[in-house]
C-alpha cells in the first residue's frame, strides 16, 4: 500500500516538474507493456527528482543518536536534500542500556531503525549504514567507508558533499590512558555494550559453579567491580544487585554466598550530579544491599584478574576482580579529534560551537549532542564591545537608562549574568552595578569602563558546560531543525538578539537549555527524582513516576509497546539467564 | 521464597539422616548467632546430601536440546545423582529457528534455562556449562572443559565420573567436505546462527543500498542462496521471502526490485520428506512469489561472491551471491566420531545403538537425538535363532501353533515384520508363510527352516532410520527417562518381550516411534501439514494450526507468553530491521 502510493506521489511530481517526460511516459503507456510503463515511471521520476533536488541544498547528518535522530523528526526534510550517515542503521534509547545489561528490557525494546524514522518524511531522506572518517571543510567533502563485511568492490569508501553537515556522532568512552581498562573492562555506551555485559555476568556465574575450583577463585569470578559512579555506573550496580538477588541467586544457590559488588568512584560520593540528599540515600540503600563503595578512589591500572587502585591515603592496592565496567568519562571518535586539529581546535575534548550551535571558526558546520560542547562566550573576554554597544551616545559613561536599554540583548547573549544574578539574589543588571557603585554617585554621573569591568568581573564564573545527557542532545535537535526549517524566514525577520560586535541582529535566539530533571534508579524498585523547581522524589512512587516518564519519552509505538511488554514479563516470570 | 524452601528441605533432611549434625546443629543454634547457625546448616546439609547421594547411581547426561532436555523433565530425579553438562545453558526450540532469522521471533523467545527446568527437581539436578571433548568408556570418565572465558585457573579442563552416560549433543552441519562452505556459507543449527543470519540479511540490504555501486552489483549482494529444500531451508526461504515483501520493501525502496532468492536441491523436488501433493503445492507457491528452485541440482564449490553448481545436464556453472546459507545434511561431533572409533563403530555416521537405546557394544551408555541411528536387528540375521526359540519341540518344523505363540514377542522385537505385512494388506505372520507354502501342506507339515527363510525374506526392507526431528528426540527423552525411573521395578518385573537368543524376558519394551505428523510453513500466512491418518491439510487454517501446536509445545510459560507476544507484534509493528 505505502509502495504504491510512493511511486503514485513519484508519479504526480513528474507531471508536475517534467511535462517532456510525462509525455513520454504516455506513450510509452499506450505503446507497451506494464514492465516497460513501470520502467518508464522509475525513469522519469527518478530524473524530476534529481533535478528538483539539485536546487536544494544539501544537509548531510552524522549520526543517528539522540541529537542525530531529534533533529531529523523535527527538520522540514522537504527544503534540503538530506542524507543521513552512520554505523548504526537503527537509533538506541540509551537511557534503558544499564536495564539492557540485565535482561530487564530485551535489547531490540529500546532500538528503532532509522528507516522507519525517516520515512515518515515520504522517502526524502537517505540514509547509509556507513562510517565517516574524514572531514574535509575546505571542499565540504566527508569520506565514509562502509563497515559492512569485506566483499564489496574496491575498499568500500565513498565521498559525499554537503552544504551544511550536521554533527551528531556522540562521544566514546574515555580510559584517560589507564593501562589495562581496553583489554580487560567493558564498556556501557552501545547496545552490544550491554548484550556483552549480560552474556558476561552469566559467563561469571556460570565459571564460579564448576567443579574443581576453590573458594577463593569462585569469590575472585563474582566479584563485579564498576569503575565510575555517575548515573550510568550506580543504575549499572542496582540493576546487576536485582539481577543477582532476585533471579541468579535460585538458579545458582552454591555460590550465592560468594557475590560481591563494588562502586569505585573518584569523587567523595556517589551521584555527585544530585542533590545531596539523592546521593546520601543511594549511599545508604547500597550499604543495606551489600554493594561495596570505594569513594575517593582512582583506579590506576586494571590486569586480567585484578584491579589496582589508589587514594590520596592509601599507596596503590589491589583487588581481584571477576567481571569489571568503566562507566567513567567520555572522549571524542578520533575523526572527530583529527577535524578538531584541522580547524584550529587541537587542544579541546569536544567540538566547541557558538550559542547558536555552529562550530567555531567553521562554516555551515553544527555539532550537537555528546561530541560538542557550545563555547559560551565570555562577559570579560567581550567587556569593552558590550560597553561600546551600550555607551550610544559615545560618552566614555554608560547612563542608567543607556544600560536598562540593552539589558534585554545582553542577557539573552549572556546567559550567564541571569545566573549570576540569580545566585546573588538580585532582580537585574543594574542591582549589580550598585552594589559596586554607589547608587547617587552612579546615578549622576554613570558608570565608565574600568568601573563596568568591576560590577561584572565575576559574571562568567556561572559559564557552565551543559551535562552529556540525552535531554541536552534532543533538545539540541529540535532546536537545531527549527533554525534549518526557518532559516529563510529568519533572514529577513531576525529574532534573536542585537549583535554586539557588529550591526544588526542575530537571526536566530541562542540555544537555551532547559533542565526538566533527571533519575537516578536505585534497584529494588526504588528511584531517586530530582525533579523541576528543586523537588526531590525518592521511593517506590518515584519508581512508577520513572516507568511512566520513560515510557511516554520512547520513539515509537512499537518500542513504547516492547518495553512496557519486558517490564511486565520481567513481573511474571523474572530475568532470563541463556547465554545468548 | 524457594531459597527458604530448599534450605529447610536441606535441614529436614538432615534430621533424617544424620543425628549427630543435627545435635551439633541446636547447640550451635543455642550459642551462636544467626549467621552461624545458617553456617552449620549449610554444612550439615551438604554432608547428609553428599553421603546420600554417595549410594546413588550417577547419571550424566551431555547436552540439553530436544533429547536431553526432555530427559532431564521426565526423569525421577531423587533415583539417581544427576549431572548435565552442556555448552549452552539453555534449552533452544529450534523448530522456530527459521522465524528468528527474520525477527518474526525474537531468539531470547525460543530459548530456556536449563537451571530453570532442573530447577523444578528441587535442585538434584547439576549443571556445568562446559563441552565433553572425551569419552573414557573403559574407566567410565569424561573429559569436559569449559568454554567461558580463558582466565579461569589451569586450562579449565575438569573430569567427570559416571555409572550411566546419557548421550544427546545432537548433530552438526555437514558440508559434504564442499570448498568453500564453512568460509562462506550460514548454517542453521543453533540460535547464534539464526542471530547471524538476520544481521547479515540486513547487512546485504544495506550494502546494496550504499551509493557508487554498479547495479550488477546491487543485484549480486541481494542475491540470497539457500543450499537444501528440506524443511529447514524452505521454512528459511518463505521466511526470507515475507520479510522482504512485508517489511523491506518499504524500508530499502530503491533496491526492491533487485532482490532474488534461489533454492538449491539434490532431488528433483523439493520437501521429498512430505507427500507429494504439498510438495507441488510448495513448489508452485515458492514459482508465484517468485523464489527461484533449482532442484537437482549439487552445490560443488562456494567462494566469497560465487556459488558453482552442476546437475545431471548440465556442467558446472557459477551463480553470484550476496549471502548464502547452508542446510543440508548433519554430522556427528568430532568427540563422538573419536568416540566411536574407541567402541569400533568407526565406519558409521551416528553412534548405533539398540532398540533399547543402548549404544551398542558399549554398556551403560545410551544416545538419543540426533547423535544416534537406531541400528535395527534384522530378521534376516537372527533368522536361525527366531526359527530356534519358535520350535519349541526342537522337530525341525514350525506348527501354525509354535508359530502362533511367538508371534507377538516377534512382532515386538522386529517392528518390520508389522510394517512389512501392513504393506503387503496381511494381518499376521501366518498370512506370510502361507502366501508362499500352501495352507494344506502347512497344515499337515509345518514349515522348516528354508522355507521359514523364504516366507520372511524381504521384512527387513522394511527397516527405515528415523528422520532427525524435535519429535524423534523428544519421544526417545521420555521413553529413556522412563526406563531410568522403572529400572528396579523392571529388572523384578520386566515388560518386555522374551529374549530370542538367551533365556528369560527384555526387561522393557523397545523404543516405539509414533509420528504425529509435521508441518511446513511456505510463507505468506500458509502452512502446509501432514497430519496424522494421513490428513494433508494446506493454507491458511493450517498455519493457525500451526500457531496453537507450536505454542502448545513451548517448554515454559514464559516461552510461550513471549512467541505469542512476537507474533502478535509482528502483525502489528512488522519485522524489524535493526542491525543488532
Amino acid at each position: 500500500m505505502r509502495l504504491a502510493g510512493f511511486l503514485l506521489d513519484g508519479a504526480a511530481r513528474t507531471f508536475r516538474h517534467r511535462g517532456a517526460f510525462s509525455k513520454l511516459l504516455v506513450v510509452l503507456a499506450a505503446s507497451g507493456g506494464g514492465g516497460i510503463v513501470a520502467y518508464a515511471d522509475a525513469r522519469t521520476d527518478a530524473a524530476a527528482e534529481s533535478a528538483q533536488i539539485a536546487s536544494k541544498k544539501k544537509v548531510v547528518v552524522l549520526g543517528t543518536g539522540w541529537a542525530g535522530t531529534t533533529f531529523l523528526k523535527n527538520l522540514d526534510s522537504s527544503l534540503y536534500d538530506v542524507q543521513v550517515i552512520s554505523p548504526r542503521n537503527y537509533f538506541a534509547f540509551t537511557p534503558l542500556l544499564p536495564s539492557v545489561t540485565c535482561g530487564t528490557v530485551e535489547p531490540r525494546s529500546i532500538v528503532e531503525p532509522v528507516r522507519r524514522i525517516i520515512r515518515k518524511k515520504d522517502g526524502q531522506i537517505k540514509f547509509w549504514e556507513a562510517e565517516c572518517f574524514k572531514i574535509d571543510p575546505d571542499t565540504k567533502k566527508l569520506h565514509c567507508r562502509t563497515n559492512i563485511g569485506t566483499n564489496l568492490e574496491g575498499n568500500g569508501e565513498f565521498i559525499v558533499d554537503y552544504d551544511y553537515l550536521v554533527i551528531t556522532v556522540g562521544a566514546r568512552a574515555s580510559t584517560f590512558n589507564t593501562p589495562g581498562v581496553v583489554e580487560h573492562c567493558h564498556f556501557l555506551k552501545e547496545v552490544e555494550d550491554a548484550q556483552k555485559i549480560r552474556r558476561s555476568v552469566i559467563d561469571c556465574f556460570e565459571r564460579a559453579i564448576l567443579p574443581d575450583i576453590d573458594e577463593e577463585e569462585r569469590k575472585r569470578i563474582l566479584h563485579f567491580v564498576i569503575v565510575g559512579a555517575g548515573p550510568t555506573g550506580v543504575e549499572f550496580a542496582a540493576e546487576l544487585h536485582d539481577f543477582f538477588s532476585e533471579d541468579l541467586a535460585k538458579l545458582y544457590p552454591t555460590v550465592k554466598d560468594l557475590v560481591n559488588i563494588t562502586v569505585i568512584g573518584h569523587a567523595e560520593h556517589i551521584l555527585t550530579m544530585f542533590d545531596k540528599r539523592i546521593s546520601t540515600f543511594a549511599e545508604q540503600k547500597f550499604q543495606r544491599d551489600g554493594i561495596e563503595l570505594k569513594t575517593g578512589f582512582k583506579v590506576v591500572k586494571v590486569s586480567d584478574k585484578t584491579l589496582t587502585m589508589q587514594n590520596e591515603i592509601h599507596q596503590q592496592f589491589s583487588v581481584p576482580y571477576g567481571m569489571a565496567v568503566w562507566s567513567t568519562g567520555i572522549g571524542a571518535h578520533p575523526f572527530i579529534l583529527e577535524f578538531m586539529k584541522q580547524i584550529g581546535q587541537g587542544n579541546r575534548r569536544a567540538l566547541a560551537t557558538n550559542e547558536w550551535l555552529r562550530v567555531r571558526e567553521c562554516a555551515d558546520v553544527y555539532a550537537i549532542g555528546d561530541c560538542a560542547t557550545i563555547a559560551q562566550s565570555k562577559v570579560m573576554d567581550d567587556i569593552l564591545e558590550i560597553f561600546r554597544f551600550a555607551d550610544k551616545d559615545n560618552s566614555g559613561n554608560l547612563t542608567m537608562k543607556e544600560i536598562e536599554d540593552v539589558l534585554e540583548d545582553i542577557c539573552v547573549r549572556y546567559p550567564q549574568v541571569e545566573l549570576y544574578l540569580k545566585s546573588k539574589h538580585m532582580s537585574d543588571i543594574v542591582d549589580l552595578i550598585k552594589a559596586s557603585k554607589d547608587a547617587d554617585k552612579m546615578e549622576s554621573e554613570g558608570i565608565n569602563i574600568e568601573e563596568f569591568k568591576i560590577a561584572l568581573a565575576n559574571v562568567d564564573s556561572q559559564v557552565k558546560s551543559l551535562p552529556a545527557t540525552a535531554q541536552v542532545a534532543a533538545q539540541q535537535g529540535i532546536y537545531l531543525a527549527r533554525c534549518f526549517n526557518k532559516r529563510k524566514d529568519r533572514e529577513e525577520n531576525p529574532e534573536g538578539p542585537q549583535r554586539i560586535k557588529e550591526a544588526g541582529r542575530h537571526h536566530f535566539l541562542p540555544f537555551r537549555y532547559k533542565h526538566f530533571g533527571q533519575f537516578a534508579p536505585l534497584g529494588g524498585e526504588q528511584t531517586a527524582a530530582e525533579l523541576p523547581g528543586d523537588w526531590i522524589s525518592i521511593g517506590h512512587s518515584t519508581q512508577w513516576l520513572w516507568y511512566s516518564v520513560y515510557a511516554s519519552k520512547q520513539v515509537s509505538w512499537r518500542t513504547r509497546t516492547l518495553v512496557m511488554s519486558d517490564w511486565a514479563r520481567r513481573f511474571v516470570f523474572g530475568r532470563d539467564s541463556c547465554r545468548i
